[in-house]
């Protein structure tokens, strides 16, 4: 059966989108058809399916990791997920997103660039993440995905992140990203991240918003100031609003179009 | 600008097809597109680039590596080329592909196989490889690109194989691949392979057939013998026939088609 997709991503965050308004193409989508689709050499490749269903409230994002299980939310996934219902659905901006953590809006920022309501973060104590046999001081927050973010001197400290950094289980039962940051200027950051079940990625939207709302927190800054967070695949703005919400603005790229029946 | 393109693997050495038969869509074909086509994030995503262009003397595969430099020859590219032509230039098989090392002939082997006419290969005088400071002999091949092969007790000695293995500079003053061979069973191995500037990678046409070549000399084996030769990517069926011609039967995949404007 060949059934459409298209190819995308925001920050080097790459996605594999399958149109599915009426849910009759894909059903319950099969894990091994999303890892399949994943597959970087003998598939199409991407960090992730999009699966775009339409129910009685609107688009919901179907979205699935490169191993076929589901996940709540995927902060650059769902700028790409707004792009393709605005480019290809008619959708105007802003759009109402159905997500399995709540409905998401994003809007248009300009620029090519899309804004998404992130919600509200989550804050908790202090914690320790381990590298190399070094500990590192993290600032625990959740942004949907529970992170542990460290400020490092530099982000080699990070070590080459291919393996999984130490980590309190107790503090984290179901893993944890890790996300290591330095200081570029002023609001203006750089961070490296350890996806926990993905290794380093070379972007993540919810560590991006952990990592704005711990510098946030370390300078003491008021609410509704905006950060610059440089991710390895490109850049990210966000702001920390008065009414406690995280807004994520970033790039969403639809980069091909086309059928496959893997 | 939007144009066509196509996706398919060779035991996992991936390519994406860009029909151009009368030229106009590509012209010289831009480095900087090929680049930016293979990138496994922010495009579409492969080991290389198989532009498809007819001449007068019939279809001629450009060949481009995911750097965006030219490579005379690839032994999985031409099977999944060939497969391009059978199934959508109507192009029956066997099928004469020009290349820059010449004409390649592929033909049908049933099961979804392809079997490509590789050349004559050509062998040296033993040499030497070294990976994380164990010095390994080896037999130089060539066939179509420099080889060094390494017979091993174990894969994992070949190391991580992420840092490219010492060889003799005198040697191959434009570099090696290097494959590392353990027996597998009678007229069967199995290898891993560094290619210079790529990496270990899932698969090497034209390194399968410089191991078979090299194990058919350790065996004293008579021309004509078959072997079977596994890659980190799939199974490859190589034969050195009594007319010095090496065959390489294998899968050829294409498992998606649309357009990019990338």
């Amino acid at each position: 059966m060949s059934y459409r997709f298209l190819k995308g991503h925001g920050t080097e965050n790459d996605f594999v989108v399958l149109p599915d308004a009426d849910g009759t193409v894909h059903g319950d989508l099969d894990p091994a058809r999303v890892r399949a689709l994943c597959d970087r050499r003998a598939g199409i490749g991407g960090d992730g399916v999009l699966r775009a269903v339409r129910g009685d409230d609107g688009w919901f994002m179907d979205y699935r990791n490169a191993d076929g299980s589901t996940s709540e939310m995927c902060g650059n996934g769902v700028r790409v997920f707004a792009r393709y219902l605005h480019d290809h659905e008619g959708e105007p901006y802003p759009v109402s997103i159905g997500t399995r953590d709540g409905v998401k809006v994003v809007g248009d920022a300009g620029d090519g660039l899309l804004t998404a309501d992130m919600g509200t973060p989550q804050v908790y104590d202090a914690t320790t993440v381990t590298v190399d046999g070094t500990g590192h001081a993290a600032r625990h927050v959740a942004t949907g995905n529970p992170h542990a973010v460290a400020f490092v001197d530099d982000l080699a400290q990070a070590g080459s992140l291919l393996t999984e950094p130490g980590y309190d289980h107790a503090v984290y039962p179901d893993g944890v990203n890790v996300e290591f940051v330095v200081r570029r200027g002023e609001r203006h950051v750089a961070m490296r991240v350890h996806e926990r079940g993905s290794g380093e990625t070379r972007s993540c939207g919810t560590g991006a918003c952990a990592v704005m709302v711990a510098t946030a927190l370390a300078d003491d800054a008021p609410r509704g100031t905006s950060y610059r967070v440089d991710v390895p695949g490109g850049r990210l703005d966000i702001v920390w609003t008065e009414d406690d919400r995280v807004l994520m603005t970033g790039p969403a790229v639809l980069v091909a179009e086309g059928e496959t029946d893997l």
